[in-house]
């Protein structure tokens, strides 16, 4: 990354303006466009290309130096990716693929032609295709799938006047690098060295006496998630990565572990919008409709069968066509009841907050709450339909379909994550759309059956 | 934070291994309990005490050695430090935040009593109580409120030499200390030197032909989530803080940046799951009811409307009741894609994707996507309804109904966004109730009253 360095870092205000100015220049065909380009931090390039619409993104792409192409194609996300890509050809896709690092290699080696990847493969050293081979083998989500291989070793035995002659004789640390880590002569890790330490100690100790002995140790199988919350728990720059012997085999960075818990939050919020996957703002509209169709259909799916569970009560609504206007009332307020349970439920499990012996105790709170909700809302509803309808009845049933779904939201609330939580499944997919789907149908059901067994 | 430093870093499974000991010690009242909290970092102190119900909580924290109650009250969420700070007494609560750094002490100083603050504050320096004030005085979300104030600055006219020979005099450099910040003697930030450089430099050469002058520089009124992308794009541990004049006033780390990225995803996720803020999994019913029942009330007046809008089409549901069964697939569908156009636009806001003039082409686009699923699901549904009812103008409806509600769906998904992020309001905030709100409604009154004029 040393190209980046000498470019100035700009807040998100002044980027605006940098777009503004490209699209000016863009539109104007302007001499200064590639010089503003060259001017840039390849990040900033990857923001840019993302704010722009597909034509004027591959026109600014077209003039981006060849030599950051690589760089820029970590950056960017994934959908726009996928449009840089189909925009180049194999020399170029394989010029800019041999300028990045094993980790970044893996990382965008899925969008690649298998044919560049070969010829890519074949130019690495036996030590990097050892790491590029490591990398892709670690499952997504796994902290072997996010870590580095550029961390410093040093060996315990000798001076720290030693460790800083042989620093110097380094042109740059990697960046990231706020902790040496300190070996044994198979690479056995025995503890950590921090620059700033290094930095406040005298010369002629010996490194064995600093190292840091209580650091928290990565294994690459281990959950990038729980790896996260570690760096947060103990405000970690970087963490050593060790094998089943205790081999130093990589190192995990707090700026990967930002990312992975950006991407982790983007995924819940897509998959709670019904999204299958981050979507480029500006994809045609059968991209768009292929990223969508997927949880449309299942909602059509449970509408259908909230629709059944209507059709079943026919007679009664026809004797009593108020039903009609009042039952998505019941199943609405369950369904928003049901999600507030269950987004709190699925954050606690993420923050491990629950355990096997508190489900119980958390049910019964739940079930406290909804109760509470029933009555209040309940009576309310109750009162404004008897004002609306002048059936006290109908009032009475409205108020006691209404405590039944929300009592019905809290088991299903407290009961779905547990279940997939159960099944070592992630709790937080699809659970608002399956709260909503028993709410729906449970609510119609609850309202009408009441009403055709006491009023009609 | 120096006490925490020799404790053994843990990983979540071991972290939960140690809770199932904290509980059986707790049950038997064993003796060995204060050591095993003893042996544990403040940040997994505060873990366990999120993890366990009041009761217990309690009796853990009772056993927690005085001199790190401070540390962790920082750590534990807001729901849980009320329970915590509610169950000590003045004195201790003084003693507490005594142990604390200005911007630690600004954190929590919202949950103390107005007379521990008062009283803490006398007891701070001239200098801290600066600190004090300035932190406090910065809105939630700017930089301001998330910085703190452990820089460590030289001059640019001295050589590595001497900055080394005074770094060496220090303990130890403040955590996440990877650059110091080089001024004049008027504190004017003239760049920075990063620990990294400083190590691998010639010791003889002066401080200003090593120091970086590119670097990022926030200002503490700018809002925290654009400083937090900056961090992400750039890669940073540390950032300066400076005034309009280019004092250094502080320094924004990577840990505090991480705590705001969490905090404001978990913000969207709570207030996409209705509820208020963070929720304590073990609060008593009547607190959970406090934190749920706004939405709920918002929830019960849309759904209320909705209810209305049918009601006023009560003739036709008696006329032909399948209508009664169909309508919530109308509204439901509509919602679902609502939301997703929703979702895809807050988004792409947030990570600064959306310029003025391209909101027209991000609209054509929506409608595009809903004229294709209104068409594909729209025929699909009517297929099936005549099949059911044998009614093929009552299935023509449905298709013409649900199309129509797609494109309000797409409209809206636009323009809720668009409308708040023209006010510059947060477009996240309740945008799910606000579309559904509209897809409910209009998918009732577009379904009942196409029937109506062309069925009845």
């Amino acid at each position: 990354m040393t190209t980046s360095e000498a470019r100035t870092r700009l807040e998100t205000e002044e980027l605006q303006e940098r777009l503004r100015e490209i699209q000016a220049l863009l539109a104007g065909k302007g001499t200064g466009l590639r010089a503003t380009l060259d001017a840039l931090h390849p990040a900033d390039i990857a923001y840019l290309l993302e704010a722009l619409p597909p034509e004027e993104r591959l026109a600014v792409w077209d003039l981006v130096k060849a030599d950051r192409d690589g760089e820029i194609l970590v950056e960017v996300s994934e959908a726009v990716r996928e449009s840089l890509i189909a925009s180049m050809d194999s020399r170029e896709l394989v010029a800019a693929a041999e300028t990045l690092e094993a980790d970044e290699l893996a990382d965008i080696a899925g969008d690649l032609p298998p044919a560049v990847i070969e010829e890519v493969v074949r130019s690495l050293s036996a030590e990097e295709r050892e790491q590029l081979r490591a990398a892709l083998s670690y499952a997504e989500g796994s902290v072997g799938a996010l870590m580095d291989f550029e961390h410093v070793t040093v060996r315990d035995d000798v001076t720290l006047e030693a460790v800083t002659r042989y620093l110097r004789r380094l042109d740059e640390l990697p960046g990231h690098t706020d902790q040496l880590f300190v070996v044994d002569r198979y690479q056995v890790l025995k503890g950590t060295l921090p620059l700033a330490r290094l930095i406040v100690t005298d010369l002629d100790i010996d490194v064995a006496r600093v190292t840091v002995r209580e650091g928290l140790r990565l294994k690459p199988e281990d959950a990038a998630s729980e790896a996260a919350s570690a760096f947060e728990r103990y405000d970690l720059v970087s963490a050593p990565v060790v094998d089943g012997d205790g081999r130093l085999i990589g190192r995990l960075t707090v700026n990967a572990v930002v990312d992975h818990i950006r991407a982790r939050s983007a995924e819940t919020q897509l998959a709670e919008g019904g999204l299958t996957k981050e979507e480029d703002v500006f994809a045609p509209v059968l991209d768009s409709f292929k990223n969508r169709w997927a949880w449309l259909a299942v909602n059509l799916v449970t509408a259908f069968i909230a629709s059944r569970v209507i059709g079943a009560f026919e007679d009664s609504i026809v004797h009593l066509v108020a039903l009609a206007a009042l039952m998505p009332i019941v199943a609405g307020i369950g369904g928003n009841s049901g999600n507030q349970t269950i987004t709190m439920i699925v954050r606690a499990l993420a923050l491990g907050q629950i355990q096997t012996h508190y489900w119980r105790k958390l049910l019964a709170k739940e079930l406290g709450v909804a109760a509470l909700n029933g009555v209040v809302w309940g009576v309310m509803l109750g009162v404004i339909a008897y004002v609306l309808y002048g059936n006290v009845a109908l009032g009475g049933v409205l108020a006691l379909a209404m405590l039944l779904n929300l009592e019905l939201a809290a088991l299903m609330g407290v009961a779905i994550p547990w279940v997939r939580w159960k099944l070592d499944r992630d709790p937080a997919v699809g659970s608002s759309v399956l709260i909503t789907a028993c709410t729906d149908s449970g609510g119609f059901f609850i309202f009408l059956g009441l009403a055709t067994l006491l009023l009609i």
